[in-house]
């Protein structure tokens, strides 16, 4: 763990369930708020006395020490009722540290009575830890392990598509016409199965899936595009990945045949132009470009955005979105960043959208892909 | 919603999905940070392009207005490049805003900005919302509704220790010996299955039960109690249940049956004493004095505690834990409040632990069990 903000200590106050930047720093989960203090590269967490034990057994800092001890020196100090901040505070002052760097999202309410206590509390911009969005070969071991699991999920999700029939214009699985609702819950049952946890899963047919929020709901139907983006979380590790396949019970319109072929192209392309030192910005305008080239236009229609106006790509590890992003905005790739290159096109008009998204890690002459999952539009 | 703060402004920069003062007041999921403004009483909530549909079918609030709107006008104001606060100070400058009211776990970055800026940012002491601990008839109906749920998955839970053989020692289930992580990851499936997110399940046999916060490991035993705390948070409204048995595949040992009869005698007393205008010390003092009239005495033995060394119980709704609390410290409770009952012995000398724990509505002249599940030590 680096030092980031020059000679200050750093000061969190978070629980690590919620907090990545703690579960970073603390390398546990625990659920309920607790103290992480970094003094010239030594790291101490302050723990109740319920998790004090576990700490000492599972965390990755150099030093456990107890809430109730520093709570009992406030009280010796004179203080008959001493709050978190008053055992934080003596933690401080017997550490000789007087300015403190902390993040964005440090708790208004703390930092105010430690500035009231004599403490100079800076909040550091995002990222906090310049380390974090650089994933270590762990981590992306820890990343490809969850995508595995994903891509399974993807697999079972298609084979229902595969099986099942049509009727009346509906697909019909084991338990009448099948629905976005219904696949969603199996496949977040078979990731439960496998530790992870997956929420807002998008199973998103048809026009639906033109709304890059939408969940999907209610039934799915023959031939039209089903946009299935899986971003489940590992219970154990907190990692994520997050991968997207758009598939249909075919046959399909050559329409979307066309618009398929063409939102793969323009990954292709995004995923040979990823390599450590090149602009974000660049990745995403050459996406633009062919998508243009090949007459899909971006832009609002009839009050609505409609061609490809999300970003080609974004960070991600232990949460969802983290630095950097490859999109309109300048970013330079780094060696060992993970990102999505998740390029779409949504018409509204045509009936459907189409994403496509892996996962890369970057280096230094290009990236590897962690994706496996063979990229297919008709089952 | 009640505005607690005097005639301030209540402000509020979070994301719904985890943070519950949110979800309480904009009555949605969304998973990026938004901005929450009210003023004299009227609720109005700032959203991106990609969220803002959503947001006016959805959200409880009077006013989605949208960030492009605020971000225009702000460079318009001759800013290039606003950021969310530079959107966020022009609705507080249209709407004549000054002085904010803001929760605790408000975040330093941007109360330091808004400070800048000249707005006067005053962090209010937990319970944000002074209305959120006390429950609508609602949001009880929809607690209940989770404990169902709960109530069907410990049944479910209980079927597999019931189905169990005994063998060299062990319990032995349908895959080899019997494990608290197998049971755990049945209750999550059931769960998940009707919408419930269940994390932490605690399944904790012999004298893993004896630490509250271990969620138990490794094979069960014939004859040894097994502490099952389920707290699953639905998918749907964000609330959660809270249920605790304590079960043996038996036939147990007197020692662990007196120990299980005379917490349930400590659970029922406290049941009775629940009441609107009650402080919840009382309570918790009663379950106390029984505990020790009995014999069984609380403290540190072998530098581990023993005893009764928790709370009587806890409010819960959105979180998992809120106010009040029925414990050591002085807190009365009101009718609305949905607390758990749930006195608890652990003696590590013994081999084991006995939680039970209810869920109950405090009314007027007592309160209302939500809890329906059976109680019985022996499957």
């Amino acid at each position: 763990m680096t030092v980031s903000p020059g000679n200050k200590a750093i000061l969190l106050i978070a629980d690590s369930e919620r907090d990545a930047d703690m579960l970073y720093a603390a390398g546990l989960f625990v659920p309920d708020p607790f103290t992480f203090l970094q003094v010239a590269g030594r790291t101490t967490i302050m723990m109740s006395d319920l998790e004090i034990d576990r700490a000492r057994t599972q965390s990755k800092v150099d030093e456990v020490v107890s809430l109730t001890d520093y709570s009992d020196r406030a009280k010796k100090n004179g203080n008959a009722n001493p709050g978190l901040i008053d055992a934080v505070s003596e933690l401080l002052r017997e550490r000789d540290v007087q300015g403190i760097s902390v993040p964005n999202s440090f708790p208004l309410g703390y930092a105010d009575r430690l500035r009231e206590r004599g403490f100079e509390v800076a909040p550091k911009e995002d990222p906090f830890w310049d380390q974090r969005p650089v994933k270590t070969d762990d981590e992306v071991a820890t990343i490809a392990g969850v995508s595995r699991h994903t891509e399974d999920a993807l697999r079972m999700a298609f084979g229902i598509l595969a099986d099942a029939s049509v009727k009346d214009g509906l697909l019909h699985g084991p338990e009448g016409p099948l629905t976005s609702e219904y696949i969603r819950k199996r496949i977040h049952v078979y990731l439960l199965e496998r530790d992870c946890i997956a929420q807002h899963t998008i199973v998103a047919g048809g026009v639906q899936g033109c709304d890059p929020h939408n969940g999907g709901s209610g039934p799915l139907h023959p031939g039209e595009p089903i946009i299935f983006d899986l971003f489940p979380k590992s219970t154990k590790t907190g990692y994520f990945a997050d991968i997207t396949r758009t598939v249909a019970k075919g046959p399909v319109s050559n329409a979307f045949r066309r618009l398929y072929d063409t939102v793969l192209e323009g990954q292709e392309i995004a995923l040979t132009r990823v390599r450590a030192g090149v602009d974000g910005q660049e990745i995403h305008r050459e996406v633009e470009r062919l998508f243009e080239s090949r007459g899909y236009e971006t832009g609002a229609k009839n009050g609505r955005m409609q061609g490809f106006f999300h970003g080609t790509g974004h960070g991600f590890g232990l949460e969802i979105h983290e630095p950097p992003r490859i999109s309109k905005v300048s970013q330079t790739l780094v060696a060992g960043h993970v990102v999505t290159v998740e390029p779409g096109l949504y018409y509204p008009d045509l009936g459907g959208g189409v994403r496509i998204e892996d996962n890369v890690v970057v280096t230094e002459n290009g990236c590897v892909n962690l994706t496996r999952l063979e990229k297919m539009f008709e089952v």
